[in-house]
This record gives C-alpha cells, sequence and structure tokens, in this order.
C-alpha cells in the first residue's frame, strides 16, 4: 500500500498537482485497501504532495480503519449532516490546505464532496487529475493480471452453465437472471462488473440494450455481453449465437466481426499507439463495406473498473505499454435485423496482445451448447 | 412522464432555480423513463424554468430514446472525447444557456459533467438542488408503494429460502451469493438495493460490515441486512438471528432492540418531525443503557435509491407527509461481541406508520429456519 501511496506521490510531482481529493471507488481501494461505497454521507481522502493522508468520513465507518496496513489520520462526523463542515474543517487544517488546489478524478468526485472541499480551500479549487491518476492503475502486475484471467475463467464458466439451460420461449430476463446466478456460483464476486446483457434478434442492433421480456424464438440472434469480479479485478466479455436458422447478413456481419477482432488484438503490442488498435479493426469492418455500422470504439480499459484507461478510440495516441489491460469489441449493428460484437480481454505485452478470454469466437449455433 | 416534468417546473418555480442539469440516475429515470448508468461518457439531461428539455448523451445510446413518451432534444457525440464539448455547446445554444445557473443533484453530479457544463456556462455556475429535487420522489403514489411493498416480499421470501441452506461451517461469502442467487430466484430485478450484508459473531458489531470468509460456528449472532428491487423500487431490510447458544448480552440488546423499532414505527405520522420517529427509538435505547452503542440514524427514505430523503436523525426537523417511505433500523453494536439491528419500511399515512416489511423481527434461532 505505502508503494503505492508512493507511486501517486511521484505522479502527483511529475503532473505538478499539490493535492488529490479522492472519493471511494477503485482508486482510492488500490491505494489503501478500504472499501467504501458511494452514499449520502461524504468520505474523502486527502493527500498533499508531501505525502501526508486525511479521511473524512462518517464515524460509523470507522471500523474499517483497523483493517488497514497504513495509517491514516480519521476526521469524523455523525449522522447529523451539520457536523460534516466541522468534519473537513479538522482535516484541512491537519493538512495544512486553504490555499492548495485540489486534483479530483472527474469520473467520480460529486458535487456533494466538492461543496464541503469548497468551503475549506479559500482561493484554491480543483483540477482534472485523471491524466495524473490514470498512471496510477493503467498498467497491471502479475498479481494483478492473474486476478483477471480469473475472473474471465469464472464469467466465461457461467456463460457455459447458463446456455445449457436456455430453451426457446425464455425471456432475456430470464436468461440474465440466471447467468448471473451461474457467475456467483462459479465464484464472482457479489459486484459484477456491470449487469448482464443478453439480447435477442433485433435488441442486439442496440450495443447497450437492457434485458427485457422479450422472449426466444427461432431465427433468433443471441448477444450476450457479460463479466465476473475476482477479488476486486473485473472481466468483459461478448459472444453471439444463433438460434435456428437466421439471416444470412447476420452470418456474414458476424464473419466480418471475427476477423476484425483478430486484427485488432492481432496490431497491438509495447510502442504502438492506442488508436492503432481501433484502426486495425475497424479497416476490417470499413473494407467489407459496414463502416457505418460500427457505432463505437473498438475497446476500453479494464481492470478494478469495466470502464478505464486506456480508451481504445480511433485517434488515441497514447502509447501502449506492457501490462495495460482493454477489451477488444468490434461490432455491427444493422437496426431492426440485429448486431455482432466479439470481445475479449487483453494485456499489452512488448511483442503483442495477450488474450485472457479464450471462448470460442465464431458466431455457432446455441443449439451446440444447449442441453450438454 | 410530462406530468412529473410539470411537478418539477412548479418545484423549480418554488426554489427559484432556473435550470436543473441532471446526470443518470433515479431522478431522470423518474421523469424521462430512460436508464442510463453512469459511466466516463457523461450524459446529461438539461432542464429550464421555462420546460423546455434537452439530453446531451453519446451517439451509441440514442436508441434508448425511442422508447420514451416525452419528446427530448438530444444532442450527440462520437467515442472521441474531442467531439463532446461541441455537443454541449449546440444544447446550451438551444436552450439559451449561457447565464443560467443550473441546479444539481449533489449526490449525482460529477466534476466530469459540470467540466462541460462549466465551458458553456459563462459567468454563471452550480446550485445545490438537493432541497428542490428531495421534493419530486419524496413522497410516493400509490403504484410505487405496490411496487416497494412486492419488493419487500421478493426480500423476504429470498431470506426464508436461504435460512433453509445455511449451516455451521459456511462463510459470510457463501452465505451472501446464495442469498442473492435466491432473490433472483424470487423476481429480484438484477440490479439489488446494494450488495447484501451478512455478519456473523464480531462481525455484526460493524453497522456496514462486508462479507468475508468468516465461518459459521455454535455461539454467533447471525445478521442480515439485504434488498430487492422490483421495477426500478427497492427495500432494505436488517433481521438477525441466533446460532446455538449465545452471549445471554446479546439477547438482551435484541430486545431492546426490537423496543426501540417498535416505538420508532408507533411514533411516525404525517405532520410530525422526521425526528421524532428517531427520538422515540432513541430513546428506548437509551433508557436501556445502551445510547452510546446506537452508532447511527435510525433510517433514511427509501424508493427509488437505498438511501434518499427523508433522512430519520434526531434534529431533522423535515415534517412528515403521507406517502413518504423510509426504514427504521435501529441497532446495538458491541465491539468484540456483536450487534443487533432490526430494520422494516414504512409508509407515511395521516395517521400512522404502515410497515411494508412482516418477518419476525424477534431474535430467533437459525435452527428454526434451516433445513425446513
Amino acid at each position: 500500500m505505502q508503494e503505492r501511496i508512493n507511486k501517486l506521490i511521484k505522479l502527483m510531482a511529475e503532473f505538478t498537482m499539490p493535492g488529490i481529493a479522492l472519493n471511494p471507488g477503485p482508486t482510492l481501494n488500490y491505494l489503501t485497501g478500504l472499501n467504501f461505497h458511494l452514499m449520502e454521507r461524504p468520505t474523502v481522502l486527502l493527500i498533499t504532495a508531501g505525502g501526508q493522508t486525511a479521511l473524512v468520513l462518517p464515524a460509523l465507518e470507522t471500523g474499517k480503519l483497523a483493517d488497514i496496513p497504513i495509517k491514516i489520520e480519521a476526521f469524523t462526523y455523525s449522522d447529523d449532516p451539520e457536523t460534516r463542515p466541522e468534519a473537513f474543517f479538522r482535516a484541512a487544517d491537519y493538512l495544512g490546505l486553504g490555499s492548495t488546489d485540489l486534483g479530483v478524478e472527474a469520473t467520480r468526485m460529486r458535487y456533494l464532496e466538492m461543496m464541503y472541499l469548497g468551503d475549506v480551500l479559500g482561493e484554491a479549487g480543483f483540477l482534472d487529475a485523471s491524466a495524473c491518476l490514470a498512471g496510477l492503475r493503467m498498467t497491471k502486475d502479475e498479481t494483478e493480471i492473474k486476478k483477471m484471467h480469473q475472473a474471465a475463467i469464472i464469467a466465461q464458466d457461467a456463460l457455459l452453465e447458463t446456455l445449457k439451460g436456455i430453451k426457446a420461449g425464455m425471456t432475456e430476463k430470464e436468461v440474465a437472471n440466471q447467468l448471473i446466478i451461474q457467475l456467483l456460483r462459479a465464484g464472482s464476486g457479489p459486484e459484477l462488473s456491470f449487469s448482464p446483457i443478453v439480447a435477442f434478434g433485433e435488441n442486439s442492433a442496440n450495443p447497450h440494450s437492457t434485458p427485457s421480456d422479450r422472449r426466444l424464438k427461432e431465427g433468433d440472434l443471441l448477444l450476450v455481453d457479460w463479466g465476473a469480479s475476482y477479488e476486486g479485478y473485473l472481466s468483459d466479455i461478448t459472444r453471439a449465437f444463433t438460434f435456428g436458422e437466421v439471416d444470412p447478413e447476420l452470418l456474414k456481419i458476424g464473419e466480418i466481426v471475427l476477423r476484425a477482432n483478430q486484427a485488432g488484438r492481432a496490431a497491438g503490442r509495447a510502442g504502438i499507439e492506442a488508436g492503432s488498435v481501433d484502426r486495425a479493426s475497424r479497416a476490417v469492418i470499413e473494407e467489407a463495406g459496414y463502416g457505418e455500422a460500427f457505432t463505437h470504439r473498438t475497446g476500453h480499459g479494464l481492470g478494478m473498473e469495466a470502464h478505464e484507461e486506456p480508451y481504445i478510440f480511433e485517434n488515441n495516441a497514447l502509447v501502449l505499454e506492457p501490462g495495460m489491460t482493454f477489451t477488444v469489441e468490434p461490432g455491427i449493428y444493422l437496426a431492426g435485423k440485429g448486431g455482432v460484437r466479439i470481445e475479449d480481454n487483453v494485456v499489452v505485452t512488448e511483442t503483442g496482445l495477450e488474450t485472457l478470454t479464450d471462448l470460442p469466437r465464431q458466431v455457432l449455433p446455441l443449439e451446440s451448447f444447449m442441453g450438454l
């Protein structure tokens, strides 16, 4: 833990970030081992450029501090919201804040915490620390990659178990619920990467479809986008299947997306731009005449968060480094007809991308997995 | 939906709120029926005092707009973050923002969305709209209360099913996973109120304990705090059980907490202060000499969010109104020994509090539920 805080202090120096304020989320967990939930009670970890730390938190959460290997000065308040400002003032006083701009995680820090912090910052304000903090968790060590691999194995096992039980007439919601049950049985942590997407037929044309009461019928494509968690690390996979005889164009786009997935995974390695992975996948789909139907980026970073740095979009000039982990998930979406996305999880190495997910990628008949 | 937006417009006038900016969460869902997740791509609904609306969202989410009964002008951007500012500018231009302060939900609005909004607001800034927005969802109509009741029934059925399978030697994590499986089987939506708390023995003394590898053994208290979701509405219940012969003091605090729960539920009704419910529960525990060991407020609002207005703390002068829904959950926590909390979900009526949860509240032997 202290090593990780030291790494942050170095990054703060590099980005001339005078202070950092973190609220609950993976970064706070990564640095301290502490697990808080975002709720109406503000919890904020403050870190100065000199490495001093202070934690403002609800009094009833202090029990959690007993379990951590580092010392953090705690400033607590009660369940009466009027006791909160004083806790923030005491923490700021302890750290000697007052004219220190605080860097925050743009996707985490809320107006709630900023109200209380704003009152103790005097002339100072907030800075976007996303670039500074991205460097903290973006490259994973061997232990972290092992956990991600285990999260992939759990997710794959759970899907195979779920596919066995699928029958015509089941709803998307029923299949999604079965998949969650199998994820937990296979060893996933209770907080999944995200709520699984199960989309039948025309619904698969919406990349962010929500499971509905739509029933599975002959001639449907079936798309599943799901993930497991293992010791705080996530997987995020997508596969598509046919049920009975589907529109031949869906099989055709399935083959194109498979080639795009392979091209993206073949293109990446340390030293090249993140964008080049996107461009390699995109080129396959564009050459096949479906460029307009590939409506999103090729992937996103994956680790303690389901979406994190590095993002794999066309113009991303970020240079890949060994240990970075992300998804490769090209897709083609035909409104009213259906869509195919094939998503794998990869790790950057010196020579290429190592793929953590190994379930067959082709769009195969669901029947070959059912009732096994 | 239009009715709900009209209600918001009235509240905005009452609180002199010139504009509102909402990011994904229950309030956006309540007003539009739209379901977005908080992620690295900003999604913001803007509403002016005149009732004009604009939605900034990722292009790949536009499919969701087809399903809603109201017309919202959409401003989209692509997966290249550089295309985001223009979408925010177009939305602001459409609404004629520029000098309009925007009210935000303090517990939802993030630095990310505020960065993009800040660039289009000119001299204007942000306001805390929590008080204005609290009035929007705080009192529930009959349909909403029916959904909360159903969420309570699902949660209770799932717990009874889970208790049947508990055996000595099981870990907290295993019991929690079984409970999630049973919640889904009983008909809960896949997004639970929160990850269940299952705490054995000394772990029950931490009100926000996280399920661990601690195994169940004779002489343990077993505390479960869990909930289900049903059509977007939540339940949130806590019960405690004994396994074998437990420390007599735990039985004693169980009886005191039960009386405190009853006193709190008996104290509430329309027209009195929210704080009086807390004071009624707290008085029982204080008179029994355990005031210091009741470390939190008596409850919190419950509905589309697991924690929302009204909060039931000692000094809350908010006057209860028919249709408000919240938890009553006094507790006593003895470090190193264990804790008991008994939590019910209630609705305010003219004459009292109607309780939606009816599972036995006494601390009963787990054995009487096992292997039924």
